[in-house]
């Protein structure tokens, strides 16, 4: 594998994360308990769907082969989707969503703050774009996971449910391959190792705050880094490509 | 029927309308035939909410019960919904969602406008608000009207017949009733014909330049300022009240 291979692939990691938890996000607009969480969920999906439209567009462009971002999103079969498993996890109720929001902003804060000084000054800019949205949504999520966490005993025996359900999907977000290796090498890429420490910092340190055990590290599920999903992610491609795979060369 | 009973129901049509709007564009999010297209669907279908959540929030105040915006977005039976048919309409092709849009908009456009100037110092305020947001949707949905008017022949022949179609629930956003008398005459409301003079000149002005054939004023809808809707509605409210009213008195 070369540089530009592995910096497609990198790209497309990225961004498909950001797309497919930007279209689950998505399904609360309009849903969600009240209408200002409403909002506040909306904002975070067209959050993710932007920082997706960016990777997917520079992906294409480093691939080389005249692709799209839409082509990317819209075109691609599931086993070619490289994002984790975790962002792909149906909504559940809403502390479900507030838990995988919390874990997964926060694994995206750390690793943008190394990517916006990568040496690949695309990836950089893009990270640093997001990197303000990103901290928002840890703010959000963190602000959640206190009032669940440290509510009714209700809303603490669910919260922790979702975390306990949830947890063996983390330890995917910080394995690394071959991509990783060479990249990491190059200077663009961040070693997720770093990553991780300081994710089990801060999710320590919130998770305490809000009453919660942090679930043991038992076995993790793992697959998307060779285009393995659940189940759920063919879902949501077929709900999300439906229409241009319908139209395939309808300009609208 | 007094001043305070007319604001409040004056203020319950303008948050329906958005509040319905805008749940249908949230519909399109991740399903738009473009990553850009379903970022700005999903951006107006935002705004739309968040000028719903202030007026329901004021209608609230208005009625003096005690209800707020989340009582009455999530516990009002439909038949005390009063936006316009126009915005419950389901959304179609991409081309039909746009008229529906370019329809209402340029209507939202100039009632705001005037509404912006009102008596009432929380309707002039939040019409002020939604302006900048209104003025873009009108920007937008017209520069669709355009590219898809004057496009390919199938996009003309489309987006023609969705204007067709769409024409007989014009009428009804000018209605006026004893609201409308009550709160013009304190120099509240807007007179709906006035606006519908500029709405029809620059209405001609776009379907003009797109090559469209403005549909003759015939049959027109009526129903919504009684509560009487469309079979639409009721799947609407089905899909947007089930959260809510499966868990009464959850806090989340």
């Amino acid at each position: 594998m070369n540089q530009q291979e592995a910096l497609y692939q990198y790209t497309l990691r990225l961004g498909d994360n950001a797309l497919i938890l930007g279209h689950r996000l998505s399904e609360w607009t309009s849903k969600a308990p009240l209408l200002e969480e409403d909002l506040a969920l909306g904002n975070l999906a067209l959050d993710l769907l932007g920082q997706a439209n960016s990777l997917l567009e520079y992906a294409g462009k480093t691939e080389g082969k005249g692709r799209s971002q839409d082509d990317l999103a819209y075109k691609r079969a599931e086993r070619e989707f490289l994002n984790n498993l975790l962002v792909e996890l149906p909504n559940g109720d809403f502390g479900f969503t507030i838990v995988r929001q919390f874990l997964y902003s926060t694994f995206a804060l750390f690793l943008y703050e190394e990517l916006s000084k990568s040496k690949d000054e695309q990836i950089a800019a893009i990270a640093a774009k997001s990197l303000k949205e990103i901290k928002y949504h840890v703010r959000h999520s963190s602000d959640w996971m206190l009032r669940l966490g440290d509510g009714t005993e209700e809303s603490h025996n669910r919260v922790q449910k979702s975390l306990n359900d949830i947890w063996m999907y983390t330890g995917e977000l910080f394995e690394m391959n071959e991509v990783d290796a060479i990249l990491i090498k190059a200077g663009i890429a961040a070693d997720l190792n770093a990553i991780k420490q300081k994710w089990s910092s801060k999710i320590e340190e919130v998770l305490s705050q809000a009453t919660l055990k942090r679930p043991q590290d038992a076995f993790m599920q793992t697959g998307s880094r060779k285009g393995i999903h659940t189940e759920y992610l063919g879902f949501i491609l077929a709900e999300m490509q439906y229409l241009p795979r319908a139209y395939p060369t309808a300009k609208w």
